[in-house]
């Protein structure tokens, strides 16, 4: 069996981008890191538990590309360039077969958002990743949390549903005809958009990615900014299985409080409308209306049939039963 | 049983020292840091798993401190001033009196060293925890574990194998009259030597922190740079416990290769011993001269019966068996 400084030399030097702004990466007690004059620094941590957040069986390849992937999507909910990123990594054991793939899967991603892997800890125990991802951008383009307003339009990237589908269909509780890749794919492979949120930061006043689903996470940056917010559930932006999983079961809760999407909720003011609409129609990834902030509290939402509903469902948490 | 977010905001939003420079804090999906001109970041991150690095019964408030000591003796090892950390928790329940006792550990020494708590993450697991800090140091007085040069001389802090005395007491293998309250001290509340890091960064041109033992720890600054060292263990700064359980057992393994003193070990050019032990003769915590770095690999050692060991032993490794 290998030692872990082993392990570590093998597996962790190598991998991911080279960076310029790397003084010191991977190796000695710390890494130094050159944050450009005029740039904050954002910081943002995650962690995944096998059994929890993933099954233990979970393709390790995917399971690195996952992990990083979430961690570069509240990036780019912030407006955020990646740079570089820390992997905490707790192993059950020394299992190198394993070990490589999670490692291809993380680097793959990691070089193609040009992020350098710059430090970590390698301990074991109950498999878990933790991961610490640095990010820049200029303070006054990072899309708070906090700053949406009455009057911003809400906006979603790409298509709500389709990991909780994919999750559903895994899990045996849902079958369907023809292939289910795409959806798996979705699921396993979330694509964080961070170009996405690098072009919105010029227009939106407030973001949040969607880690839990639109009704919770909207709900944090309603929250946050002391705000409501009104849905328009016929705008919302499905793929043609689960519209068919809607009309089947008359149940929302795929697009509504699914987790793992991994798209980006943007709030942009009626003045920016047009400019905001414009820029993206360059994107690859479509975006699509779908409600308003308005004055008050919670998500409301307005069905396809003019029914309300006052309170959205709320996500998962780790700690209610 | 409270939910995941009413957890984080009672006990996290409100500890550690509020600092000027973070710009956004814990709430949003990233926070937002800003990093003076003329420093570079300094990065660093570790787990600690129970039953591994701590045991399950330790006391939460200890472990608090410890978990984060353990970070900031790396920021010290580098000569980094710390500034932010973030927490990633993993918990079997949702304890609210062991996790207000952990983050009363973990604040009382944020506070002290002027620490903010910017993010994390708190999921439901085997407890484990994963501290990722972050520090500010000039690059060029960052004290690096590949720039020992042959003639530096060898320094290290505090004393060597009290943690490790602690840890035979406890387990019941050594048994010593008198009190051990001090000892425990040292096992269970670290002191991480960041005041000593960052003046010893003017004059050293090496350093490392010592979490794994003297011969373990200094091997790895000498194969980075390079270089062998050369170790006088008549030298070697022992409490008086130690000295006689030395004596007893004629084994120098507690201050050579026990693990957890989080001392720092600093290696000095010849042209600045003068200067060097001048200024740390103002230190709080005592420094001593126990060696030198010369050519060649590897960690030697003279006892003080004039025998050499040619090769001192290696510290632990978690994958090796």
């Amino acid at each position: 069996m290998a030692g872990e400084f082993d392990l570590i030399r093998r597996h962790f030097r190598q991998a991911t981008a080279p960076r310029e702004d790397v003084l010191l990466g991977i190796g000695d007690d710390c890494a130094l890191l050159a944050v450009p004059p005029g740039q904050s620094l954002a910081v943002s941590s995650d962690t995944l538990v096998s059994g929890r957040h993933f099954h233990p069986d979970t393709d390790p390849e995917a399971l690195g590309h996952k992990a990083l992937a979430v961690n570069l999507s509240d990036l780019a909910a912030m407006g955020a360039e990646p740079a570089w990123a820390s992997l905490c990594l707790t192993l059950p054991e020394a299992d190198e077969a394993w070990l490589a793939a999670f490692m291809r899967g993380f680097s793959a991603l990691a070089e193609r958002f040009e992020v350098q892997l710059v430090g970590g800890d390698t301990t074991r125990g109950e498999l878990s990743i933790s991961i610490t991802v640095h990010g820049l951008v200029e303070p006054k383009r990072a899309m708070r949390r906090d700053a949406a307003r009455p009057g911003d339009l809400v906006y979603v990237t790409g298509r709500l549903g389709d990991a909780g589908l994919a999750l559903l269909a895994r899990q045996g509780l849902y079958v369907r005809d023809g292939s289910m890749a795409s959806l798996m794919q979705r699921l396993d492979r979330p694509e964080p958009r961070v170009a996405e949120g690098r072009q919105a930061a010029g227009f939106a006043h407030a973001a949040i990615d969607l880690s839990d689903g639109l009704g919770s996470d909207l709900g944090h940056l309603c929250e946050a900014s002391g705000v409501g917010a009104l849905l328009y559930l016929e705008s919302l932006p499905i793929s043609e299985a689960v519209r068919d999983y809607v009309a089947e079961t008359g149940d929302w809760s795929l697009p509504l409080s699914a987790g793992d999407d991994y798209e980006l909720v943007l709030t942009v003011p009626g003045d920016r409308q047009q400019a905001f609409e414009a820029a993206a129609r360059h994107w690859t990834v479509p975006v699509a209306w779908v409600g308003m902030i308005e004055h008050g509290r919670g998500v409301r939402a307005i069905h396809p049939d003019g029914t309300h509903s006052e309170q959205v469902a709320t996500g998962y948490d780790h700690f209610r039963d």
